[in-house]
């Protein structure tokens, strides 16, 4: 799992004449959230700049390392695949997939090669020369009537995606903390359930009907912790006790 | 599938006590991307404000129609489900998913029912009473060293996974308006393309190997338009014809 997170480093960000510099900050930002940290910038209008190092926030790192360009070409140098976003459907023979499919594809090509995802101006996005260069068109799936993503935003559902690709889809949630109760421990609690349920009236062990069942489904969806479970059965014990104002 | 991504008007988006109202103006253009309308603000600190119409961009009509609440409770009025964000992992009983998981959930739930995503401050996210109010908790996956998305970013990433999820995973990808080769296309261009190799002395028809082959195989790959097969015919067609030098 780690290990294939490693291939982040075989990604590069490249944002083509960012006229904001506010935007190249933030996408510095986006790119470190998801672990991605090579940004190169081709003819930025403005930068470096305050305000895209305000931004940044934590990832003045990715600004300081991040290289100017003035082509293009010169930032795809070392490149095997370069990937453009791109906001609407051209009239264009490049292939053209949604975003999840084309970092899948980035994600495959990254295990061997770098890869390149390319970003145009916040106005008019790539230029047809820009697009040349590219060997694959990607793009996020809008709202046709305001499909306008900012850029730094684009940035991120991109990185994000590409991690998504190198986590095969799915995050491993670490398990939590607190031990979850066994099969044992919930075996016991329907049975104290079972006990107290007919103790106190509720349920009829001559026609049970499906009551333990719904009641077994509930909990196991619930997926209770062991302390859970210590908790409802010190409830059952409780009920199970003689009230106090009950003769016998 | 028009019908399906009609289900965006169930979600709500609820931001909880957001600080900056710049970030409200730019989860606002986030969520009107992906076609997501209601927006939630539980005590903004400043609303309505011109850095958040500025940040709206060409969603004002979404700030215009948010509706400012008391509290989350009075926010998830009406709300079946609602699933709070998590940038990190808690010691809670609620089920986490990831931001897929949890955007395929909540689109299942989304066809009968309304559903809320729910964001918490800048600074700490969401407070145990607001989680108390949430179903399921849900943690977009970042780098563990440096997890802290802008809250639009976050928003973003969110609405684009509810979108996705409503389109079943891919977007449908219009096809060109350049209709594509047909089969038969292909065949005679494999057919003119064979004939000219074999006069021009690059094929030996006694002994082909798999040349024509491994043209067709790369050719396919690039599923040609029929525009660009007439170009190639154009080219084998000239390069059949008798060189002006040539004595014959």
């Amino acid at each position: 799992m780690t290990s294939k997170l490693e291939l982040l480093s075989n990604f590069r960000i490249v944002l083509c004449q960012t006229s904001h510099p506010g935007n190249i900050g933030a996408a510095a930002r986006a790119m470190k959230t998801m672990g991605l940290q090579h940004l190169y910038l081709v003819q930025p209008k403005k930068f470096p700049h305050a305000e895209a190092t305000a931004l940044s926030v934590g990832a003045t790192d990715v600004l300081e390392n991040a290289r100017v360009c003035e082509t293009l070409a010169e930032a795809l140098t070392g490149c095997a695949f370069a990937i453009g976003l791109s906001a609407r459907k051209r009239q264009l023979s490049h292939e053209l997939l949604d975003a999840r499919q084309a970092a899948q594809h980035a994600a495959q090509v990254s295990s061997t090669q770098q890869v390149a995802l390319v970003f145009g101006t916040e106005m008019s996005g790539l230029s047809n020369a820009e697009l040349d260069l590219c060997q694959m068109l990607a793009m996020i799936p809008a709202d046709p009537e305001f499909s306008s993503l900012n850029l730094a935003a684009a940035v991120q559902v991109m990185c994000y995606e590409v991690r998504m690709a190198l986590l095969d889809g799915r995050m491993t949630i670490a398990p939590s903390d607190e031990p979850l109760a066994t099969n044992e421990d919930l075996e016991m609690l329907y049975r104290h359930m079972e006990e107290t349920l007919i103790r106190i009236g509720f349920l009829n062990p001559a026609a049970p009907g499906r009551l333990m069942q719904r009641l077994r489904r509930l909990y196991a969806r619930a997926r209770p912790e062991k302390e859970e479970v210590n908790i409802l059965r010190g409830i059952l014990t409780h009920t199970n006790e003689p009230r106090p104002n009950k003769q016998d």
